[in-house]
């Protein structure tokens, strides 16, 4: 299990590119926009960038990729970042959370995506809310839930451009939110298979897949928690930083995560009565065959002792020596015994309900 | 498992027709009444409806199925609803909440009920209260609990017409919340019914029925918890819109949720009791056939291999050769041997309490 | 299960009789008392017991049976009693809760003892607490826990008698709560006997009596908790209806309802640990059976084969075809080997401990 | 399992000797010292003592044995206990607790310790702590844990004599929480032992233990949880009865009680923990019989069945019967085969890892 | 399991040698700091280390070894330490905690590493925190996670040499901290290998090893959790001993601790579930052996028991015995009847899907 930490012994808020994305160099993107305008650009340098900041509009800087960590040294001196901020940029294995620094707001926020190889991907998305600007950094390039919102910036639909940087905040915050649901609808979709396939035929490969939700339901779990704190910090800013008018829609993103965390514990009740109904299933089959076993068992093994005695070979000159043999009815006599025996057996059973 | 969400990406407050029943054209109603008179009727268009809108009585709007986003809008507009709410109308998958906006409540709850199938149905109730109307939103057509309180409107019995939409808005929540008191009752005499059955005969059948109130109960469970936090958000309400004295009927409500909870919970104990139960009685029932099949297997499995023994064809010219069978005594030796090892054998299994 | 509770759509506060104990012709019993004076009579109409009411001493106004809700309404029209407060007295699965109306408190508590059959019985108790009265409403005729308070006031033991109502309701109360330690000590007891018989010799009995101690549990524990609350609730009045004095009583008959339910999470606690005991114990004893089984069938099966192979017919006369049989000695070479395989088998099992 | 409880029906403040240790005379001591001097003797009756007692010191009253009515009534009297209270003394299961009357405090601790016969034992210390008194009743005779708090008063060492009553009712409630250490050692000692023992050869007495050992930390629990508010409640006294540099030594000691707690709960987890560690270590010793038992079966189950139809007397007469019997090299063939037989089902048998 | 106590019945705040760690002579250091200058020595004798001791600096004592009382009792006094704090510091099964005394704080941590043997190991840490010194006091000489801060000390690299004490006392907590990331990282990567095996294969030592991940789990947790305490109130202090500037740092450590405890929860509901998996599992591979076993069994004993018969030895000179034997195609009939039982058996087997 990789966890993403700096090694014990790194002095606090230094900048070290994460262990795995270290290599790959940041994308920069510019979204500049107010109720009349919009410009939208790749950046090749920091210092490009800046060159077009316009203080008067709401900017969003989008970063894709860690790997620079000059860029993010000159980000935090230009916008005064702390360095502890930073430093969690870089670890990504933070517990989303919201700090409330003086100039700005650093929110951690967590992803969670199927990639294409429909592996549950968890993404760090880290935010610098300023007055007038967003900056979010993101883990890697590729697509991202983020598109959706500056389509609507773009085509100016809804309210998002006549708004300052918090509305712009929350837009991305909620489409991060709303990409639990798919991923819980395919968990919830999982369960309902395992629950059928529980109950008609469970098989190794059952117990694998139900383990693997559970697991994926620890995670997503752990991904989700936070964000209610995160979107409650929130809504109870009372810096200004968040107007008023934006913090109705966190109340609704709120709702939706809440919803979200009922869903899971509730995937995760099924999920434990899921096992335990493989554990009894299994008893009951086990049991089942034991049944059969037993009842095939405990009538022919008697008879079979019987069958062994008449083949025995004592010498029957002496007359107490297996009379039975020399009797004319002998033969049917021992089917008469043996099927006695086998129904007197079989009664029992049936009266003990074993078939 | 369906999930009703919008798309991630969807702009918020975007109204669409829900995922499944989006087709439905709506059925729009309007009771309105004061202490003296009473009318009710249904509307084609929402037009028409406001033209009979009357503020100074009490206005119930009903509209029944989510097919028409355009005359949700509308209501939106007539009436200042936010979008927020109207799009939450449509998700229908909302948990339960109280949302306070400036100029109404909006309230979504949650109706459970066995429908004409038996199965256990959930149908999401979203309520605008204003100070002077309020507007009901169902998800389907056909008869609800709110017919008793339609009569007893009628009938001008109770204090209900005397009173404002809160006291409407309490007596709907309140025929919603006793729904539920039905179905813990038959989930309560499942669980007696299966409670028996385990410990006389349990079978797959058994086990597929326990898990099924299992999940039952974590179905009714996510429904009924928020409506405690509704009324007590209901109750501590300090901006006049919820009287007092309605407020004195809100906590009889409270009263009979904590109540459900609590049942909801103690069938929770019980139906993780009965999983036990069931585990234990198969360990019971394989531990017994276990015990016949060791008890019949060590008595004759021996004995065979004596009568095989005599069954062999040694040569018996040699005088080393099986020599037992020809003695005079022999057979009746055999039988001898064969009694001693099953009566041994007999009385270890009766120390040893197996029989 | 029996819930009781009205039926959907009933109008809230409505008077209906019980479920069950319907048609139980009330008896009204009256004890007015002051520190000089005691007066006890039974009544047969409400009339008649009013006449004699003095507002200058205590009335203790005591009603077996529910049967008749027109006495209720009257009760409910002199006292001044809330509608939905006499309602909650009928539905007899209330919750155990305090109300704080205006003229009154309104206490629904919950008499639990073994009835004459060994039954755990649950009754509810509603006890309206005014400033010169107490009315306690009882589920069914017979004797009560509150005989020994009445004795109490009879002889003027105790301080009882100087005191107003709340002191009386405390009495009551503090009876209720008493009543619950001698279930437990039955139901501690259970738990011990079965603790011992699981341990010595688990049967389907055993599973069936803890089970039913579980159940048993769940409901104590569900009408022992909210007393918890109505305790807390009586001691922090700050209406002036609870004395000061009285206060020092209920807090020591709230550290009894503490204890209790800390009594019962123990038992909660140790029944559970007893389902693992009993599945435990039935895993060691099949595991036990298993190993005898394994045994003799690994001795015995190998040695059968032998013996049925020269118990075979091949024709002896070809110098291949068990040439064994011929030899001197082949009997005792059988004997050695069969020895042989035996032992062999013996040493491997003791070396794996399973015997 | 005793509960010592007052029969329901008992008045309030009632004062009946203990259930159990009733027949106990008691033995009073006195302890009175200041920073100069200390006088320690036993008396023989309650008018005696307090002849001796001295308002100007601390008067340190102990009394062992409950069987004494009287004496108890004579001391509430003279320093004015609540009746409550010292029925509270009586009734000796009580949950540790601390109250605050108008002039004294009354704190019931239980102290644990193994008895001679290393048996488990509880028992309830009742405090009256006053401005210049402190009143403890223990239930039995014999030593307790407060022999070394007096050497230390009597050798004058430690800031002991220097202070009021308030250090002294810690000092002793310190020497009862201390108690729980080694109780908790030899607790975790067993667990230990247990667990050692499960994973080489678990027994049915390993159950017992394990069993014992779940039930003794429920008990140890239920003792112990309460000191910490009795701890809590101490050091936020703002009447002054508690010293503020008392406070300090009671905080200490309430870190040990979080410590205790926090390694009672350790030990629950990891009891229950064995648990489920006993139920897999059973299954998989079962699994591995089983897997014997079915190799050998498999292997021989078919041979002996072949072995069993060279057996068959068919009349060779007949071409058509048993032909395999005359043949030179049948014999051989019938091992041939049966070595391929075996020699199958062995690879199989390895390829499925049962071996 | 080792409990680090004191007897019960010492004198609080007695200085006694650890029981264990008690016979090693301490090591003492100091670095002496401010921004400009650095001092580094080991001194022989707290005498001379006092020497050296100048108020206008950062002073940093460390003690290695906790076999000195004197030196403790001469600290004590030198800096007005608690006598309490004292003993705590030798008690070293401290629950981590911080405790505000006037002139000082006391801190006490809990350092978890692999040693050399890779073995878990605990090591209590005890810091005093005064307006220019910190004290700490480790119970073992050797390398501990200090190193790392002394460095960036040395060569003044971080913010470190121009704060007080209080940023030192951050810094050597957050390297503690950051010290679970590694414990934690070999945890998961066990429960990763445990899990696969598990599926896979499970045997002895599996079970062996998720104990003891569960084991080390529970005593992690024990040792982080109240971390969180130390660090919220260390955040919350108003005394002004901890500058705002630190907050900010204890802050960013505040959620590494948090993101510990979460980690820490996730890994336990896993191996919780991994305990499921692994009966899950071995009931599974049982039911399939007894499948085997029963399908061989139910085919084979039959069939043993029909070539029995035909090996009696019944005198075929009467016409009723056996006259099977002596017909010409007896042979034939009996494989096609073998035939037909273990075809049938095996039509049924496959329809219950047993191979």
């Amino acid at each position: 299990m990789r966890l993403n930490y700096h090694m014990p012994g790194t002095p606090p808020a230094t900048l070290l590119p994460g262990r795995e994305s270290g290599g790959s160099v940041p994308t920069i993107t510019l979204i500049q926009y107010d109720s009349e305008t919009i410009f939208e650009s790749e950046f090749d340098s920091f210092g490009e960038l800046m060159a077009r900041f316009d203080p008067g509009k709401v900017n969003w800087i989008n970063i894709d990729g860690l790997g620079d960590t000059d860029l993010l040294r000159a980000l935090g001196e230009q916008f005064g970042l702390h360095p502890l901020a930073l430093e969690d940029v870089l670890n990504t294995t933070q517990r989303p959370k919201v700090e409330h620094y003086a100039n700005h707001f650093f929110i951690v926020s967590e992803m969670v995506y199927f990639d294409k190889e429909e592996h549950l991907t968890f993404e760090q998305v880290s935010m610098f809310l300023g007055s007038n600007y967003l900056i979010t950094i993101q883990e890697e390039h590729g697509e991202d839930s983020f598109e959706s919102v500056r389509q609507r910036l773009r085509v100016g639909r809804g309210f998002g451009r006549k708004r300052g940087p918090d509305y712009l905040a929350y837009a991305l915050i909620d489409s991060i939110v709303d990409q639990f649901f798919p991923v819980l609808e395919s968990l919830g979709d999982a369960i309902e298979d395992i629950e059928e396939e529980l109950l008609e035929r469970p098989s190794k490969s059952t117990l694998r897949r139900l383990y693997e939700v559970k697991r994926l339901l620890v995670q997503v779990r752990r991904a989700s928690w936070p964000h209610r704190e995160i979107l409650n910090s929130l809504m109870r800013d009372d810096t200004g930083r968040v107007t008023a008018e934006t913090t109705i829609f966190l109340r609704d993103c709120y709702d939706h995560i809440t919803q979200i965390i009922d869903i899971i514990e509730s995937y995760r009740d099924l999920s434990a009565g899921l096992m335990d109904v493989y554990l009894s299933s299994l008893g009951f089959r086990t049991n089942e065959i034991m049944r059969v076993l037993t009842v095939v068992s405990t009538i022919f093994i008697p008879l079979t002792f019987v069958a062994g005695v008449y083949g025995m070979n004592f010498n029957t000159s002496s007359p107490f020596n297996m009379p039975e043999l020399d009797w004319k009815f002998g033969y049917l006599y021992f089917w008469l015994i043996s099927a006695l025996i086998a129904g007197t057996t079989l009664v029992i059973v049936k009266r003990k309900k074993w078939l």
